[in-house]
């Protein structure tokens, strides 16, 4: 029963599997390989048009340089209050592109689209006290489950392109948001006007499977000194191209994020039906907040269950009363059903 | 022929099995998981003394984030002309740390103590336009394949202490010093002066497994927030620690480096006798250089051998005649003697 | 009838004067002098106990290079968000410290002492992922023009102490403050809690005179370098003792400071008893804030006034209704009482 | 007898006294002033085309944000290994341009163009390892007082745009070069192919007026932002602009720089003649390097004589024999016949 995150999961045996098989041989150093231009090669195809792709170490070091590649002295980049970068890189995104974050609020964990408006205004591109807008990041999933429809990232790419500010995506869990939505990795990127992606794919079953992605491969030139300058150039890359090459073959990678997002749905409809326990929030894809009562919470415990308690976000003060905790349940590819079964019992 | 770098093998089948054996079940992320943990009392055990140890990405984040731990403003690190450091990480340690190399001569790409001591002294704690010496950093091997005496290296902790400058070793082939010297690790570190190392296991086996070592783990205190603001955090650690378990493995990790030094060695043998080449420098690890022949270079390349042409080191000018070139041969864990047999013979 | 800024002023006779006096003879340049000498001692006299000061070029330069003396990796630095700091500074503080700010609410510019409570209890000192609190840094006078009684100094002191956050005081119009309160600069600062003071003399009759105080030297052992390599070591830096020399000379700086607090008294009682307007926040230094019919303040503008139209605080939208406008009207030492009379005509 | 260095002098009458006539009066702040736009103008005019004029506070800075506004990751800048960048300015322009500093040889203290040309092809722009050209800088005077050509300004920036490198002057004693070569202004930069320039007016009879200028505005977009970022921009700009204004008024900026020279040609025709001294090098403008015999150092400095001990350049070891040393005179506007005549007398 362990829920408290889904990289506390290792790889999936396809994505170990895969890279085991690459351990012989000899294979230019630097992401020059073969395999690293096969797997080049299968980002574009996947997302149907050339793309320029860039592996790294972590999501913080994905979303970081991402930030860093669009950034100008006194740029201002805006991201939910409760966003990764914000919230989980210890000023990783600031260090790495000099630049500061402003936050813009909006429910269900994603940036509202007039609120957006109001704020980049307050930063016009001659603001040189104040700052000038740089940058927009959302995530998706989001950092509390849900995801953002084809619609409202068009809402927020219409804000973007209105003002001439790039727009990043956070897809740590990508896999789990498309898999949500049902809909290609075109459509939630490109096509709604998304310019840069993190492409996470540790979260998902690799070990350590990170990628920039470029939709525009003009903009990618400074990347390959800007990711070596920050210590992120593997040298042998095709370690990560190996399990990319794993996540990828048959649709591993989508068959792994609709497995997560299964177990989630499963563990939201028990915890909907549990008198001890309510849902926070209608989450989509393979995170769920549950409302628990403090009783409960210990059982599982217990019982071995892992999870974290979650802060109450400061915008709904009232949301947990005072013999209840917030919880935390991450399901992964290596969740089972028994595990949500033997959790839900707990809530019995 | 795969003389390129010890860097286009992939991993030792042994610790990729490690590593495929590591993949089920759950752990804590992060660094804390109880794989994590034994392999931070096994570095502990191997350098026979309780150190602090931090994974990394990469060589250049070992060395820049070391520099970066003991910096300050105007620092200067001092380093030798073709030091990793200088010569190959685009001017990271520089970004990370926010100092500056000063670069220190010496022969047979080691620092001359006394150079150093002259150098250092143009440095002083109060020189507040020139800039005050704040680190040292040595490499072991160096980068063309010899290897600091332990009376070597004492000479350059003597330097460090009488300045109270901390010493960093960059140990990208750490292990391939160490066999060639016949000491144990700690004799190669603490007990010369070394405060920080840089231990790689990447080249000599592993996919992608590097380590920040500190021999006085209350110096390590910042390094955990430096790592992560530095997006170097690995969330699944476990397969960094596993990489390393394997590695550790009844010592895998030395008999690995003996290989590859014991190629080296047939190599510099093979070179020594023929008639198309000689050796450039009397390198003692798993680096060859050559001054060869075009036409034997041709004639191996033209065979299928990789290997890179070297620069003229500028305090050498004279090194290599009209007809020649000179040319860099790196061996591995997964050299073999018919590859060094099938090189020699183009040389014949 | 200028009340765009106090630094729309020149510099008042006297210290010109004394500025222009200095400008023969020979002095030791970077800070060496007699002169920069005897301007350290006299700071240590005004604020009773041995100080360190550091003149820099600009405001912004004091408040940046002050939180970098005390930032670490990681760290976040407290402030109210209308703190210069985090509204007119660029990015800077965020560039020097390499840390970022967090903004703490409170009613009329002040930090609320319970609310930087809560907000430094979210990043205690091993919150890897989320930042650690660093600093605090409030503003006396605030941008509105209000002044933190000792008490509420005493009460933000309180609560650094107790999480062992180091207090900085961004004094751009620390006379303003001074005189409004009535105390003496050692009762407004270390006696309060005050770890580091930017000392602002610009806005009050310089040319340009900002130091850096540090309360206890001993803290300040960095802060050469970080100045010099920050650029901001002035070569002829007797230029600005020069200026200092002036400006505390009999007391000139306090009397400067009373004088455009009493012009900005004159203002906020004109405006209190106008029709056409009202004031928007009780102040009590030089700075005035009013709600002003659109029609008076176009008529004022008409008769050659200037000041900035203000934008509405977030947390006040009702602050203004649809005929009005809300300005600030800011008096220096060089304001006339005929200039405060042309004003509030235009209000009759 | 102050010949320590051109920045102990104070600011000449006329300068001080421009500075003082515009105490009065109220004008806008943040460099937006007639003041400041007469004086940009007055930028244009001196050198014949539209220039972009940003003020800053030092000579450091001037340098720092020069270089960084043509930087890149992974960027080198190459100067002479005696170049004030390199020796001292603490290291802020490798802080603010995050980009590392090449040294390149040549004698006199100016870069040989050839050397230049070898060691920028060390640095091509696809280096991603080693790093790549970014900029050359030279010192015009340089820092042992000698002068480039026009000729030689030429062959430098032939290396420059054969490589696609911005050039970048360091003008801190650009008067003195100018005189000492009888060219304009124009002359000595944009036309010889010098991109952006530091202009210096502080050793040379201002109290504090530094400025970038850009030759082509269009690569200024950036500097506005860059500038205030770096804590550089001035709130009461005209005071600056002032100096400026006194310092073009009638050429004095030109008769201050001869005026200076004229010292130094007296005191290096006093030293060939003298025979306790010889001259170490052919300077050209305000400074003057002698090996002078220790006895007669000792009775110059009993006399009251101000001037430093230079290090021995690393290059011409045998410059100076056991019982002499080199120092190093730098005369002023400030200096007078008489300083001369007594410094020559204890050579006698």
């Amino acid at each position: 029963m362990f829920f408290a995150s889904d990289n506390w999961a290792g790889a999936h045996p396809k994505i170990a599997q895969r890279l085991f098989a690459e351990s012989g041989g000899f294979a230019a150093a630097y992401g020059t390989s073969d395999l690293d231009q096969k797997i080049e090669a299968k980002f574009s195809e996947i997302f149907e048009r050339d793309v320029a792709v860039f592996f790294v170490a972590t999501g913080t070091a994905a979303n970081s340089l991402s930030l860093a590649s669009v950034q100008k002295p006194g740029g201002i980049s805006f991201c939910h209050p409760e966003a990764h970068v914000a919230e989980d890189e210890c000023g990783a995104p600031d260090f790495f592109s000099g630049a500061r974050l402003a936050t813009v609020e909006g429910v269900l964990g994603k940036i509202d689209p007039k609120a957006l408006t109001t704020k980049v205004a307050r930063f016009p591109q001659d603001a040189l006290h104040h700052g000038r807008a740089a940058a927009v990041t959302i995530t998706q999933a989001t950092e509390i489950g849900t995801v953002y429809s084809l619609a409202e990232i068009d809402a927020i790419a219409t804000v973007c392109k209105a003002n001439g500010l790039p727009l990043h995506m956070d897809g740590a869990r990508f896999a789990n948001a498309l898999v949500a939505l049902g809909v290609s990795p075109a459509e939630m990127t490109w096509k709604r006007g998304v310019d840069i992606l993190s492409f996470g794919g540790t979260k998902n079953g690799c070990w350590c499977a990170e990628a920039i992605v470029f939709f525009n491969p003009e903009q990618a030139k400074e990347m390959h000194f800007i990711r070596k300058r920050a210590a992120q150039l593997f040298s042998k890359s095709r370690f990560i191209a190996a399990q990319f090459d794993g996540y990828f073959e048959d649709g591993l990678w989508l068959d792994l994020a609709r497995h997560s997002n299964r177990m989630a749905d499963r563990l939201r409809a028990g915890i909907e039906q549990a008198s001890t326990a309510r849902l926070a929030w209608p989450t989509a894809s393979n995170e769920v907040f549950a409302i628990i009562s403090k009783s409960a919470a210990k059982t599982a415990e217990d019982k071995g269950a892992k999870f974290y308690e979650w802060p109450i976000p400061e915008s709904q003060p009232e949301l947990v009363s005072g013999n209840e905790t917030l919880i935390r349940l991450v399901t992964s590819f290596a969740t089972t059903n028994d595990d949500v079964t033997g959790f839900l019992a707990c809530l019995a």
